[in-house]
């Protein structure tokens, strides 16, 4: 009995430390945040019924961003505005090597398929949304009635609400449904953006790593047409003003101060099993993060032929090494936690709950062995899934003829019934990020990357031969076949492209490109993939639903759902921890860390007169009085993913005090746990961004803008 | 004269952060040390006419070692035992790698070649040195009259108290010289070491690291004739019985607890001047380190063809990563903290201060320029002398063959003319340390480390040619040549080689043996070297006498003399530092650190028993309460260099609390700076040692003995 009791504490104190805490904004009335520090009321923060911070938040293409003047200047990541400034880089005229800063609103370059995404209002739509499924349907039959049913949801609150924009997002996983109503503007442009060797500095060699000296932000400003409604470029256009301006706050923070994010974290996996972490961690990020290091090698190989080509590189690698990184730390993580056998412990603790009690074993009996099997089924196909996954995704000119051929199929559904991609509200859109992605095209290297993926499919066991790409190549007429491809295809012309976006699949299937011959020769081979997944969706869903139901009463207390990429909170305190003995890592780095770090070789090259600044004690009104030097970066323990790249870090009084970027590298877990020990996340300090805004880059103008000078 | 002022006091600052402190014991009445924590009188601690702490520590062959217990047990580090250990490891009994532990008198086993000297007494003999020398000598002649001066003194001392040691050491350059007195005990027995994975936990790659978890130590045994006196190994000799027994205090020490070590510090550099620092930063230990570097590369590869051979390679590899790595710390310190740029402002200013007083600018104007004069004539041949230096010192047969000739000349010398090396009381330890290098020759390894010497020589400029390797290989017949070498040369032989030390130098000429007619050939050389550095040195001895007087008088302070090899006191705290910015080393590590650290892969390979016993919380006694874990490694801001291995950290009561064994990396410059901020020094914490002897290897016997048990 005892034991037990220990046993449940124990399950239910690492259940606890497993839930620390993205907050959707409906359940923070029940957190006491006033007494955490919290000096503002909560209408102030969150008021579906007039203005709050909310309204100062906005979503940049996927990363958060924060207003912090009248005419919708925003301050976001470095690495968000990242696309942008190098798409207006040239050899010439390099803004991500050298920085950029215009000097008035007329040089403001604009960046090119962004959108800022401002969060109008929500409710929960559950209810409708499980009304669609009924207890006959099967698995696959029950995940597309949700999904058909999502999408008229969708559709006719974006019918109510011209220009709005609507998304269903799945809370609990089966269970709980939210619709959000979104304003997107689409004529967002670069404003400031620091040199490389501030905005990056550290590079890939520091990233996901304490202490961090990057400068990661930059300046955007968003425009709408001058009648108020959003509107594509024009330079009749207006700066928009926002509901709500965030108070920059150049006073910044100290040790133990409370802080918050308002923000949109990714996703997260804590309330998925061992099961799925045993996949994760034995089979999928491992092949992921060594499949990309080999396409970060070959790519770094080709950058070095000249700058241009690099910059044609740059994202991609970019994106690759963060992935791939922050696999290796989360594997690195569940190793040294163990985590996948304390999965398995709690789960045999609830397991044992469940059988000790008739009533549970009959509902949720074979809830864990069936999530299991499911886990055993994709196992059991596992390589040819992932290289289904990457096979199109290597290739530029390939994964445009796959879009190409399945947008044509897609585009004669009735709307609700096509991939989001293709929807009538989303086809400019997706026509948009194909015209990005062949700007980046370069022959050389889409080709090697291309050939080792035909490769690795050529090489999947005999039971899980992917035929499409045996029945085109064999091991020895690669060369001279992917020879013929680039020779003879027409894709790389993106008018032409856009055009094909017109056709049906029969005429698509007559065009003698090679690259759309073989989109058409393996699309069945996805779409049966993805009626299998949608299956095990369906069956996962309905798993997943009962096993929170089980779990709570277990616990007898209730779950913050995974993020899923809608508006959260998360609060804590700026705060060091220990990564390993006999060692401890302070919350606050210095620009004097920037100057010891400098080494003058990439990716530590810091700017000669950054240094020349720091070294000559040049700290303005920035300085932090007891450390004597400019605070660069800030560290807490906050719960942050993906996604909450960009959030605004604000103090007690709901000022900007920092923006998020990263997380250190123990940290990396927090997809599929949190501690307190070790998870933390990293901003660059407020002070940091105003003293390179000032001392170092003269831009008074923004400073004034923002209200600090 | 504001300004001057000012200038003055950083200039003190500067100087007395760099001159922090190890003090000969003739110093220690000058400090206050019971106000800085010493809870015993001065004398418990040194005492000449009486017992005191000194009596108890000794020096192991160029390390230190502590003696506790009555039956002459020393505490001392692995490393400092590392030849003894592997002398007597073969591949089927690897000590070095499986540990060792003798469970009684007769198993121990004889360290061959070790020596244990203990300090009887001193007296400054200044005086009678300096009566040696007129300013009517050359400055080479200076230099011989001292040496000759001193050895006769030695010589005398000796004859006066037969089986006794002395020596004189020059304590400031040129200024002061003191007698000291030694015991030499020969008998030495290794009693127990760890395992290699314990004892050298970490290797290469945490040397000179922190924090750190190597359990360095060992334990030997010094033997003497039944009748007392020193004897070579008997096996009826009996345990020495010291004269002071260190007492073990397995309650260790915690965070700021005062500790002093007694130790013998080797060699520091701190009064040089710019001009010196400059040759090492820029010339010397960048080509040390490369050469270094290329040399433990290829015996590296060598040592992958077996264990046996691998044993033969340790030793010299050890030898060379150990400075290698020191000498990079040394290169970095001195570049990031601009040392070399700080010594010539230091020195503008006293320049200054010279040239502002007619009578110092008369007497010491030229000073340091004449200094910066010789360094200048040192650096325009330096790839030459360095090229030299290392000749001999990289193939076993040339050193061997170059020890028998110049043997041979000097020994036709009267006995103080001689090198010390050749003197009576030191030939016959001179020939055994080349039978223990004939040991560990191997000729494959010997063969490609000479011939990369051979091929620097040719590569040397015109203006520094090596004649003598000139005259012999040209690039073409490198190989041949060097295969007619080892087919030929019966110095292999031990016999043989030391038969040869009976020889005149006409009669090792004559020898058909190829390596004996190189060293023939490229003596000469050697001896116009030796004669150019006794000139340099006799100028640079007397421009550093001359630099220090008018030093102090600027500074109005005494000055501690440079380590160089005699018994000093250094004190100071058990404390943490900040390597970088955010970044805070707390002062003790844990075995739960060394289970942290411990991947499986060596270094990282922890013995399975150790990592079990860590994980399961066996700690015995020896945990720390407040850390829960037992401490491995402790950290203090006391003031060491090398020579000060094995030396015994002793608490507040002057009993043992660990073993001195490295320095942190970034004090790897204290040899020539001290700081507070960075100077910090590392031991094996007497709790691990304890753990390590009880928990781990049962060894109740040893603690027994030491008193804790």
């Amino acid at each position: 009995m005892k034991k037990t009791f220990i046993t449940i504490i124990i399950f239910l104190l690492s259940f606890a430390i497993a839930e620390e805490g993205m907050y959707p904004l409906s359940e923070i009335h029940k957190l006491d945040l006033k007494a955490k520090g919290l000096q503002i009321e909560l209408t102030d923060l969150y008021n579906p019924n007039g203005i709050s911070l909310i309204d100062g938040i906005c979503n940049v293409s996927g990363c958060s961003g924060s207003f912090v003047s009248e005419k919708g200047l925003i301050l976001t990541n470095h690495h968000c505005a990242y696309r942008a400034i190098k798409n207006a880089s040239t050899s010439e005229n390099d803004y991500l090597e050298n920085g950029f800063h215009a000097k008035s609103f007329e040089n403001e370059v604009p960046a090119r398929g962004y959108t800022v995404r401002i969060t109008e209002s929500y409710r929960d739509v559950s209810e409708e949304v499980l009304s669609a499924i009924s207890d006959d349907m099967s698995l696959a039959e029950r995940t597309k009635a949700i999904e058909r049913k999502s999408k008229e949801i969708i559709t006719q609150v974006e019918a109510e609400n011209p220009g709005k924009r609507a998304s269903v997002s799945e809370m609990f996983i089966g269970k709980t449904y939210v619709l959000f109503i979104y304003s997107y503007l689409k004529d967002v442009r670069l404003v400031y953006a620091p040199p490389r060797s501030i905005g990056n500095f550290g590079g890939e060699t520091d990233n996901w790593i304490w202490p961090r000296h990057t400068g990661d932000f930059s300046v955007m400003r968003a425009y709408i047409a001058p009648d108020g409604s959003p509107a594509d470029y024009s330079p009749d256009n207006i700066p928009y003003t926002p509901k709500k301006v965030l108070k920059v706050a150049p006073e910044g923070v100290n040790e133990e101060d409370f802080v918050f994010i308002l923000g949109y974290p990714g996703r997260t996996y804590r309330h998925r099993t061992s099961h799925f972490l045993d996949y994760e961690y034995n089979i999928r990020m491992p092949y992921v993060a060594d499949l990309y290091q080999w396409q970060i090698n070959a790519m770094e190989e080709i950058s070095a032929e000249g700058r241009d080509i690099a910059l044609k590189h740059l994202s991609k690698i970019k994106g690759r090494s963060n992935v791939m990184k922050n696999y290796r730390g989360k594997l690195l993580g569940i190793g040294r936690l163990d985590l996948v056998e304390k999965k398995m412990a709690e789960e045999r603790e609830l397991q044992k709950y469940i059988e000790s009690k008739r009533k549970l074993k009959k509902e949720y009996g074979t809830v864990l062995q069936e999530i299991g099997d499911i886990y055993e089924d994709i196992k059991a196909t596992a390589e040819f899934s992932l290289i289904l996954g990457y096979f199109t995704y290597s290739s530029d000119l390939l994964s445009t003829a796959y879009r190409i051929y399945e947008g044509s199929i897609e585009l004669k559904k009735e709307d609700v019934e096509r991939e989001y991609a293709y929807m009538s509200r989303n086809l400019e859109m997706t026509k948009k990020k194909i015209s990005l992605t062949l700007q980046d095209f370069y022959a050389s290297s889409d080709k090697i990357l291309f050939r080792d993926m035909i490769e690795r499919a050529l090489d999947l066991p005999e039971s899980q031969r992917f035929q499409a790409v045996g029945d085109v190549f064999t091991k020895d007429n690669i060369d001279t076949k992917l020879n013929n491809y680039y020779a003879n295809t027409n894709l790389t012309d993106d008018d032409y492209v856009m055009e094909l976006f017109g056709k049906t699949p029969e005429e698509i299937a007559e065009i003698d490109d090679p690259f759309l011959q073989l989109a058409v020769k393996i699309y069945p081979y996805y779409q049966k993939q993805k009626e299998i997944s949608k299956e095990r969706k369906g069956a996962l869903d309905q798993l997943y639903a009962k096993l929170i139901d089980v779990k709570k009463e277990f616990m007898g207390a209730d779950f913050i759902p995974d993020a899923n990429r809608t508006l959260r909170l998360t609060y804590g305190n700026i705060r060091g921890y220990y990564p390993k003995d006999a060692t401890y890592y302070y919350p606050i780095t210095t620009l004097d860390g920037v100057v010891e770090k400098t080494t003058g070789e990439f990716p530590f090259d810091s700017p000669d007169k950054l240094v020349k600044l720091g070294k000559q004690k040049k700290f303005g009104k920035y300085v932090h009085p007891e450390l004597g030097s400019v605070p660069v970066g800030i560290l807490y323990n906050m719960d942050t993913t993906g996604g909450n790249s960009g959030s605004a870090v604000l103090n007690a009084k709901g000022e900007l005090v920092g923006i998020n970027f990263d997380r250190a590298y123990e940290a990396t877990i927090n997809d599929f746990a949190w501690s307190e020990a070790y998870s933390r996340s990293i901003a660059v300090d407020i002070r940091y961004v105003l003293w390179v805004l000032d001392v170092y880059s003269g831009a008074d103008d923004l400073l004034v803008e923002m209200g600090v000078n």
